[in-house]
């Protein structure tokens, strides 16, 4: 069983230029619990200054608490939450994981989450020290960690360090994310090949965007390396802010397509799964860019 | 060194509703070479009642050779022969390749080359015949192998008979086909394993189609099982006819991203290759669906 981290309604839609309603997200979220999906994270807990279409988070993950019953059983949410203030309101909620962000290279890190890489840590440490309290798990995302819209190449042991660095503050998975989309296999295979002697890989998700094609590459060569659980997003929603236009998030529709074709399970219902497609296509306006949307489950796929 | 042969001019092409002139796509051909193409199929001898796309191909193609120090020295070309009076046209030709095309199974040689499997093996005899004799060599396109529009799935014991059968015809290369872009890694492995061992894979090429975003994952199989000849589309060029809208043939650009990453040299220059895709997009009027197309070169991969 692979897990899949449907990360469509948080890191997908806060890149689209146009803002879904809470009530909207409310449904597209229903959608993905129905389809299958087992792990979902729904919201941000920050200023809608700064995210405007992360609005209504807490509303939204109240709502979803209050309709419980209207979800699976088997399904987990997450939000994300940058600092104290996101994790306040977080604890606030029935959430049981939450998920913290973090970046490889300095500029990253200043233009994203607006402060260096050590402070980012710090505010980490206190994020998480309140979540075990409240008995939280917490998920790390290390951003830009196969290169940097600023920086270009990033540094493989500087990567490493910081995925260990996460994994001793105590936090239950790191994804490792593709933030613009340039991996090839082989950075992947090195990258996974020297943190296997470091760390167990059930610790680690991988986290790619297709931006030039080769997200499911990269996704089989960490699969031959051990890893169990990737990120993606429905449709592909999101796209690259690094480059207009460009695909961004590898596609749940296109990830769950190749891995069940492989005989690997992933507990989605595919066909269900696109049923939303051409409803979201209309709610953000604009062509998913997921292939599998366009093309449809061929009959011999089962 | 991996191998490409680019498809664009005649597989793209063919599939693309707008038709090109020939000296729209001797331009386009002289771009591709120039980009460090090695291996062009440059046109197709049928009738332009069939294939109207291809009109003017052997006009093209001893233009291309009335022409020939415009081109790389070390370029090949090659054009599609789907009988003998094709076969003809080429011999009128200095043209060193030719291809032949036929499919795993009977619906779609019937819906495309109009005749059974057999009545085609009988039509490669006396295309292969003509073609020892004038010391021309035969490559083999082997279509559908991994499922087909019609049938649904294709029995991977038929597709290794009918690809040690064009072997033994005396073809130098076989390039099986993932027509409808339904393959994931794991059916390229099994088929790769199993054809190993009564074929060299020196005989193979693989030609894979990006409708489902498998493309690459498949592509990074076939090298581990020691591959190293693709097919490839410019820019993505063709399309899926069995899918309105879907994604096509493996684009050159997403191909030559992913191998050049790695560190497996392709002898192309992918920010030349690219700088084509604006005027191919006007002259086919629609958006190339290569994903590096739409992104860029990053600053990073050198």
């Amino acid at each position: 069983m692979i897990e899949i981290v449907e990360v469509g309604p948080r890191d997908g839609l806060q890149n689209e230029k146009r803002t879904l309603t809470p009530e909207q997200r409310f449904e597209f979220i229903k959608h993905l619990s129905a389809s299958g999906l087992k792990r979902i994270e729904v919201g941000a807990f920050v200023s809608p200054k700064w995210v405007p279409q992360m609005e209504g988070s807490l509303q939204l993950v109240t709502e979803i608490y209050r309709r419980r019953d209207e979800f699976a059983k088997t399904v987990q949410f997450s939000a994300l939450v940058p600092n104290v203030k996101g994790m306040l309101d977080a604890l606030t909620t029935p959430l049981k994981e939450v998920a913290i962000f973090g970046a490889c290279t300095e500029s990253f890190s200043k233009k994203n989450i607006n402060c260096t890489i050590a402070e980012s840590f710090e505010r980490f440490e206190q994020v998480i020290a309140m979540a075990r309290k409240h008995k939280r798990k917490v998920r790390a995302y290390l951003s830009v960690a196969f290169g940097c819209p600023y920086e270009g190449a990033v540094p493989e042991k500087r990567v490493i360090d910081l995925i260990l660095k996460l994994a001793k503050l105590g936090v239950h998975e790191i994804s490792i994310g593709d933030t613009i989309g340039v991996a090839t296999p082989k950075q992947v295979r090195s990258l996974l090949k020297k943190l296997k002697s470091r760390l167990p890989l059930t610790k680690v998700a991988m986290h790619f965007h297709d931006t030039r094609g080769t997200a499911l590459a990269n996704v089989l060569a960490s699969l031959e390396a051990g890893v169990e659980v990737f990120d993606s997003s429905f449709g592909g929603l999101g796209g690259c802010p690094y480059a207009k236009g460009a695909s961004g998030n590898l596609a749940t529709d296109d990830l769950v397509y190749m891995l069940e074709g492989m005989g690997l399970k992933t507990g989605v219902d595919l066909n269900k799964l696109l049923s939303y497609s051409a409803r979201m296509q209309e709610e953000i306006g604009h062509k998913l860019p997921s292939r599998t949307a366009e093309a449809g489950v061929p009959r011999l796929v089962t």
